[in-house]
């Protein structure tokens, strides 16, 4: 019978892999390996039809009972001073639901009521100003997918592999799309002074988050965000107001904003001082370290994932930068000695997550997986060992190494 | 003091609009009558921050309690037999928020364990085949951003004016990240036969929801999506598994989808005869009516907002079409004798809802304002008059006329 036949055929690796490579088409002869191993008589699967009325229309859904991705966060002495992370190991696309967006809260997640919110914007300009909920919502506004990482995420893999999955190691970025006006139209017209160089954003939670904020960049793409993936900001996303800084660290995208001051000098804020700042080789901090650097992880398979058997695997993850657009991913699964192409999603968007793709033949054997991405501007994301060279071992922050995975035998992947 | 004078210029409209057609920017002018509005004593509002620490982070977030905007539906005999319908009013960018996304039901919800769910592919194909859901998940995947629509959204208003707000007029469309395999690495792998032309999709719903599909469109861009907004699909989006055929009627998007067989001729099942076609003024039925026509709509202002004042008023809405990317959105606010080009939020990508912008200065007359919106193929969204000289009066889908909207003296907005 064909179907016997085939099913030899399948079950030769060497085979399909040459048959990939003769098409140079991965999801042909990759797939055929998975429908050998699912080839069953083909019946209708008995049981599988409801013959009674399911679940009646909804006004606001939730996921199915089944799905149980959540964000981690360790115990710590305040969960209100904690941060919780993306699982980025079940993640698909480029979007992050915003239940699952991580957190990083200096003071907890104040309760505000939009109708009594208000921003205040001052200092250096000609007509401050207090504007209402309402009032900001008025004025022109933009959506934008931007991703939004902490400068602290992988900060654990500095000294090595230490995490044992990539929502531990690197849960602390997420993509959104952003709603929101754009900071320059109402610094234009509120008569920005010369002597303004700063800005100065405060937040409502308790504990006042402040940094300040260059005037270049104020003028160029931030936005006072109300909006996140479509309705409102999430209250752990600073609802009803934040700023959003495309591209730049986690921690100055303030949340809760309700105060913006233009000053001529930073604020020295704890947040840019004692915090978020890094100690270099030559004793010496690295200081408004604003940009985040390009990025790429592996997400399946990565730490924990156990694959099922050898075969077709989907290799995918995610790159980013915050200097513009993803130019180029490769993937390596031989431990770094030759790396290929990935396929990337489109649209390929500046400042965003960035899905890439490569379809793995796994033969069964040992193997170390990983991927290094490019940006526009010609970054290449650094091995742990370059980045290193440069920034020492004194480092918190801004740690953007190349992240490997080793698959063994039995298909468990571990943090190599 | 310089506030007042300023204040004196902000509340001239004249001066205004002047500005804002010197500058050629729409958003300079027009902020400026809102921050006139808004101006007060420039101190920090007090009472605004808290003092004590907020909620802790947490494992799967919801939206805050000021949210209210839900899935609209009028109770039925049978619920699970229903549609409901996006806020499209508060909406945001291009993203439908997955808990807001509509639904249309035609046996309700059903619970499907993914552990135990199982997609036959069978008929003209040379190697029929039972894939699990860990199976298909294991293939090479791809995300894309498309708008999904019901044939029957805004069915309503093909004899003018009825529903009362966007909401019920238009919530039959929404826009998700969705993720999941091409059907044509599948089809391909499979032994696709010459004489298979059609392929029929059944879902494991109770009224085993079924369409017939052309074998072109299967192996252009059709998906086996079991991703949306980046996690695992909505149960009342087909959870686990659905077919998603970018830019054709929603109901032949099957959900829940258990069974593919590849035939010659299409099945002619319930919803492509007696339902899901439309009744010509020639007596002829129009069938197989796949792919949605280009449309717009403006959702603020839209039915049920209130403007506040006159000044500033920021006109945004979606457009999307069927047939590839929208080219260029027009927007009227006297009624249709003069179109201005509205701004298009980016990307704009095809097959996917596109947000546009047009700064309205509203003198506080009565006014009519609409949108029309034209794709990258040429296609111009119709009048209704234009629709109906072709189409007749006995439709009940694939209506796309231009919608007006009346603002009155006293900011209500009614459907025109």
């Amino acid at each position: 019978m064909s179907d016997k036949k085939h099913l030899a055929i399948w079950r030769s690796g060497d085979w399909a892999i040459g048959r990939r490579r003769f098409l140079g088409l991965g999801s042909l002869g990759a797939l055929a390996s998975t429908v050998a191993a699912a080839c069953r008589k083909a019946t209708p699967p008995a049981k599988a039809v409801q013959s009674w009325l399911g679940a009646p229309v909804s006004r606001y859904g939730a996921r199915a009972k089944y799905e149980t991705a959540a964000r981690e966060f360790r115990q710590s002495r305040r969960n209100e001073a904690s941060s919780s992370r993306t699982p980025l190991q079940s993640s698909h696309g480029v979007i992050t639901p915003s239940s699952l967006h991580f957190e990083r809260h200096h003071g907890g997640v104040p309760d505000i009521d939009p109708a009594t919110h208000r921003l205040l914007i001052h200092g250096l300009v000609d007509r401050p100003v207090i504007l209402t909920m309402d009032e900001i919502r008025r004025l022109p506004s933009v959506s934008r997918i931007y991703f939004l990482e902490c400068s602290g995420n992988t900060g654990s893999e500095w000294g090595g592999p230490n995490e044992p999955d990539v929502q531990r190691a690197f849960g602390l970025t997420s993509c959104s799309e952003w709603t929101g006006v754009p900071l320059r139209s109402i610094l234009d017209d509120l008569g920005l002074q010369s002597a303004g160089r700063w800005i100065v954003a405060e937040g409502a939670d308790a504990c006042r988050m402040t940094r300040s904020l260059p005037i270049e960049k104020a003028m160029d793409d931030v936005l006072l965000a109300y909006g996140q993936n479509g309705e409102a900001l999430r209250p752990e996303q600073g609802y009803p107001l934040r700023l959003f800084v495309p591209g730049w660290e986690g921690n100055i995208n303030v949340k809760w904003l309700r105060v913006l001051k233009v000053v001529a000098e930073p604020a020295m804020s704890r947040e840019e001082t004692s915090k978020y700042t890094d100690l270099m080789p030559d004793g010496r901090a690295r200081q408004f370290s604003f940009t985040m650097d390009a990025k790429s992880v592996i997400t399946h398979p990565s730490g924990g994932h156990k694959l099922a058997s050898p075969g077709v695997c989907e290799i995918t993850g995610l790159a980013w930068s915050g200097r513009g657009a993803i130019a180029r991913v490769e993937v390596s699964t031989d431990n770094g000695a030759t790396w290929h192409t990935a396929t990337l999603d489109t649209p390929v968007l500046k400042l965003a997550h960035t899905r890439f793709h490569y379809t793995w033949w796994w033969d069964g054997q040992p193997a170390v997986i990983r991927s290094r991405c490019i940006d526009e501007t010609g970054y290449v994301q650094p091995t742990r060992e370059e980045l290193v060279a440069v920034r020492g071992f004194f480092s918190n922050y801004h740690y953007n190494g190349i992240q490997s995975w080793k698959v063994q035998p039995d298909g468990t992947v571990t943090n190599a």
